[in-house]
């Protein structure tokens, strides 16, 4: 399997015969296809154009970020978490990429008719668990059942309300040429701990999911750096998405150096049996943090000063050159393009 | 079929091995069960625990309603209306109920793998009609894509933000005895234009859903009655279930006269060939409201003064007796009790 993953070679999705592949939901090339040409052209305005991970409200003078994620993770429960777990932390993350300071959830059940209330309860229990231990409370919700077949046991949504601090302004579009890029530790663990949990791969070893709740993180940051310009947290697509992802929004290029982001030594061995490159997969409890140079070494410290950062490195620098493209710096010291995850690499990772 | 649906007979899910029922979703008992034996337990707030269609929330010093629906309808389109529609009305109307001025939506999508991408086309448009209709926008959203076979075509998750104006205080636990019961129209318009879609049934006439945006008439209410105390939108299960949560929340009887509601020839003649009471059957735009009983001409006149009202009527009164229950006064002045839907009628309405 290519970095370019299964579609790499499929015409593009434009005429009406075309239909929802599986990359669509990837977080790469196809999933940014069909956010422009369906969904901004339909609800355009200027909130949604900023493509953040959250929209960030003025509501008669409180700053609320507000958010949404669906969850179709498979298996329900692995190593490390569960969807209960992963939604309340991901949307959480949504938040806390804004600046905000998570509050309230909503929740949205779909279940299939046959599921065991028992696995109901414990997903809930989950949420319960993590909402208490990140300070959110859920307080709406909604639950709908379809007939056997007519889906995959259960899937979630959360929707998120929180509050951004005064002087916080964190966005894509802040970002700028000679920014440092951080990430707050190792890579890959969320992906692979997925995938290990599928059966059919037999994979073993001690692969867990990073999952957690990443506002206190950037709390620490931001009272060393307040002046950082972005965050995000690189889940569907990896690192590898979100820096391209912010390289077009913000219409520069960025460029890492090789090897630099801790990957813990089974992901490594997991990501090489399956051809898998770390940095396009999906991690749940990490930040990936554009701040200004002078400012890098202090964030830095700022990251490594909180429980979930003690392993933050610095990947990298945005650079004016190659707008939209993020260029690997290797060992040897020539450059050499990454390409952006096409398709599905993981279905159904989040 | 009775109106205590299929599972009328099921004994109480109440071991660990039993499981999700379609009537789980219902809106009747067993949704009520599920709420009470699994979400509040664990989610306990007392935000929650008020049991309102939206979450009032106090964000520095602004009034938030906060709500959030799952769609699962199927068919994805039929007369009068469409998923997307109904998502956009269906989580206004949450707002609305709750006194909000709708203000941002989010959107989550579960796509099926194949589904044509023109599909996906019509419901965004119809999405972003609705919206622009109901002057509402929105402002962040999200995509997952499952497997072939792993869901139903097209899943829906809209969640919203409104704000609530000062004085507005609209919930369950303010209904008490004397309230006179209003309804703003015709019954049974969605749940049998849906059931008319599903070629299978073989109906025909011009039944067509009634889905529609309330919160203008909720405005038009709040003007001339702004003591209303608590106001629901009678979607699934009907107005026989809103009645019946009503009921249970305020610790209130409610007594409705036979026949008060109105209901279009096509639906009454759906209804006696199906043999569904329209008073279990679900409402997409239409709203029941609880007003203090000299206020209730007055609210009368203010919702038949807005176009979605115009066939407003009092169906009823709030009683001290027989907590939790609702009465039905026949044309012979006997009463009745009216059973709460237990299951089922009408699977994925909304």
């Amino acid at each position: 399997m290519s970095s370019e993953g299964p579609f790499g070679s499929c015409p593009a999705p434009v005429t009406e015969r075309d239909v929802v592949l599986l990359g669509h939901g990837s977080g790469g090339v196809l999933t940014s296809r069909l956010l422009a040409d369906v969904f901004l052209p339909a609800f355009s305005n200027p909130i949604l154009a900023r493509l953040d991970d959250q929209a960030c409200l003025e509501l008669e003078g409180a700053r609320i970020a507000f958010t949404t994620d669906c969850y179709v993770v498979t298996p329900l429960f692995f190593p490390g978490g569960d969807i209960g777990r992963l939604a309340v932390n991901g949307t959480i993350n949504d938040l806390a990429m804004g600046g905000a300071r998570p509050r309230y959830l909503s929740v949205g059940f779909i279940l299939e008719e046959g599921l065991p209330l028992e696995v109901l309860r414990r997903v809930v229990a989950s949420m319960r668990d993590a909402a208490f231990e990140a300070g959110v409370s859920i307080v709406t919700g909604d639950t709908k059942v379809v007939g056997r077949g007519s889906a995959d046991k259960l899937f979630v949504n959360t929707s998120g309300i929180g509050l951004v601090p005064e002087g916080v302004e964190l966005s894509a579009r802040r970002v700028q040429p000679g920014d440092a890029v951080l990430v707050s530790g190792s890579i890959g663990d969320h992906g692979m701990a997925i995938m290990a949990a599928r059966e059919s791969l037999g994979l073993e070893g001690d692969l867990q999911s990073d999952t957690a709740p990443l506002h206190g993180l950037v709390e620490a940051l931001l009272a060393v750096c307040p002046d950082t310009h972005a965050l995000r947290d690189p889940t569907r697509g990896g690192v590898n998405a979100t820096l391209h992802e912010i390289a077009v929004a913000a219409g520069v290029g960025v460029e890492i150096a090789e090897g630099a982001a801790p990957v813990r030594e089974p992901v490594r061995g997991a990501c090489e049996i399956l051809g898998l490159d770390p940095l396009s997969v999906a991690n749940e409890g990490k930040l990936v943090a554009f701040v200004p140079e002078p400012l890098a070494e202090l964030a830095l410290a700022g990251l490594r000063g909180h429980p979930l950062g003690l392993e933050s490195v610095r990947l990298g620098t945005v650079t004016a050159e190659h707008p939209g493209r993020v260029l690997v710096r290797t060992i040897l010291g020539s450059r050499r393009v990454l390409e952006q995850p096409y398709g599905e690499l993981l279905p159904r990772i989040c």
